[in-house]
């Protein structure tokens, strides 16, 4: 599925609920997934992990379209086929 | 672009080095872009919050990788087309 697909489909799905919580809160529910994540994580639970990567994009989405920023094009923007830094496939930079 | 296509190539680009550093380094260096992202969203640098979200998207995908978690599948498993929760679209859930 293209990734500015998704962001309709979540549009379609939240973005009126999302526009009354507003773009603080929602903010917040990303952030709170984020930690939901990071938990899953630190536990080990492999069988939860994909789930809750899977929240904490459909929020990060969900802020996206509140401040009707299109994800797929900052993606490509940042990330044309190359790493950024050094122009690369592979990445050639120093190690990080 | 598909989400699935994205994982390749940041794949492409960065497994080498994302398997080298490590799984939780790489987690670290995710967290360190949503705090990133997060400081840009509260200076309201609204030129910065696309870029950083990118970013943020690029190292969960990083960890994806190291996982073999397939982004794509797991968003569409928890989001068919519908809220997962009231199988509606637009959601109908009780508002949180």
């Amino acid at each position: 599925m293209e990734l500015s697909a998704f962001q309709g489909l979540i549009r379609d799905i939240y973005l009126q609920r999302d526009t009354q919580r507003g773009l603080d809160k929602t903010f917040l529910w990303f952030l709170e997934e984020v930690g939901e994540l990071t938990r899953s994580y630190r536990r080990g639970e492999h069988g939860k992990i994909g789930s809750e990567m899977a929240d904490v994009i459909a929020w990060l989405v969900s802020v996206a379209n509140l401040l009707d920023i299109n994800l797929e094009s900052e993606l490509l923007k940042k990330y044309p086929r190359v790493c950024p830094f050094c122009l690369s496939t592979p990445c050639t930079c120093p190690f990080r």
